[in-house]
């Protein structure tokens, strides 16, 4: 090894750390609750200093953030596959829906952060947005896709529909109705016809399939 | 005067008290702020003694969301009006989207809640929601109005739309635009096809007229 390596080594080192630690956090605020949780259980679950914890994250806010980045950025891991498979952009709100509504629920960070609805509004935008931007620019422009007030309207309004769905599903326990809602209301917000949106959500259903209900609170809280 | 009158007597001064107390909190919201209001600068401006202020609210968070309901039934005296003369439920959205964001964006306890999406989403509900589940009824049995995920889900998401749009709104400052964009986005929602959304609005803007705009800020705050 020489010396040129050392660097990369540090930086792999420092990764792996911040990793251990947002892996131990979850571990804790699934055990605890965000509320609940301090620096301190983290720090012991990940099997580091408590000092540690500072040379990553500025406060318990930021590593909930984080984790909350994760989930989203899982969501996409989720969905890619899935709509290539199906490869027809129409379907992206659909399947969104399904995995989005599953993955957020299942995560503690995320919902503690429905209850703070900008936090939520904002990191929805900052990861779902580009993504969403680039994946149905296409459509949009050649009129598959026709968002009322413009692609833009329809990103800015993405947050605020799921947020108020999500609040929903946690209130009543029932994710898959809520998130063919939130199918529904993201076809219709994108002016795909009602009679199409109606198989659109069909064909979601089977593509997603039960396997992914296992992102659903009870199996990964557990 | 006989005995028997006393007692509607009170009810009256207490009524006036109260009437009194939320007029002059209203001042006191535009000329301070809400957050460096105090309920010394109220019962001052009321010409009340401090005590008085607590037999009416129990505090300041209290008399704020009294405010705010008034504006919210402000809202609907002056859409319901507007809304007889035109005769036609689908312009009830864009008359509505035009009176509501005027009215909340020119008042300071409005804007406030805006910082608090669930107080505000849970006092849209608690004053629109019959109003709207009233007025629109017949509509949506009829067809002529057909909301995504049903009326429920309608009045369940309004609250949330109109959130995400007075705070586009807010930051941007240019309030027709986004009257006309929650126009459009409601109407969407309500299931009416695009080229009667763009006679509706246009329609809508006749009807509500350039006077409403003295419901702004810069009109009534000054």
């Amino acid at each position: 090894m020489d010396k040129d390596e050392k660097p990369n080594r540090n930086v792999r080192r420092r990764r792996r750390t911040r990793e251990l630690i947002l892996h131990a956090a979850d571990s804790v605020f699934r055990a605890k609750g965000v509320d609940n949780a301090t620096v301190n259980d983290i720090t012991d679950a990940a099997d580091v200093a408590y000092g540690t914890f500072y040379n990553h994250f500025r406060s318990m806010d930021e590593i909930v953030e984080a984790r909350a980045e994760l989930s989203i950025q899982r969501v996409s891991e989720f969905t890619d596959p899935l709509l290539k498979h199906a490869g027809r952009v129409e379907l992206l709100p659909c399947i969104g829906a399904r995995i989005i509504m599953r993955v957020l629920i299942a995560d503690p960070a995320m919902r503690w952060m429905v209850e703070r609805p900008y936090v939520f509004v904002d990191e929805i935008s900052k990861v779902a947005a580009p993504m969403m931007r680039g994946a149905e620019a296409q459509a949009v422009a050649d009129g598959r896709l026709k968002p009322v007030g413009g692609h833009e309207c329809w990103l800015r309004m993405y947050p605020w529909l799921l947020l108020a769905e999500i609040q929903e599903a946690l209130k009543s326990g029932d994710i898959f109705f809520h998130e063919e809602q939130f199918a529904y209301v993201s076809l219709r917000f994108l002016g795909i016809d009602d009679a199409l949106a109606v198989s659109l959500v069909g064909e979601s259903r089977d593509l997603v399939g039960d396997a992914a209900l296992n992102l659903g609170p009870g199996a990964s809280a557990s």
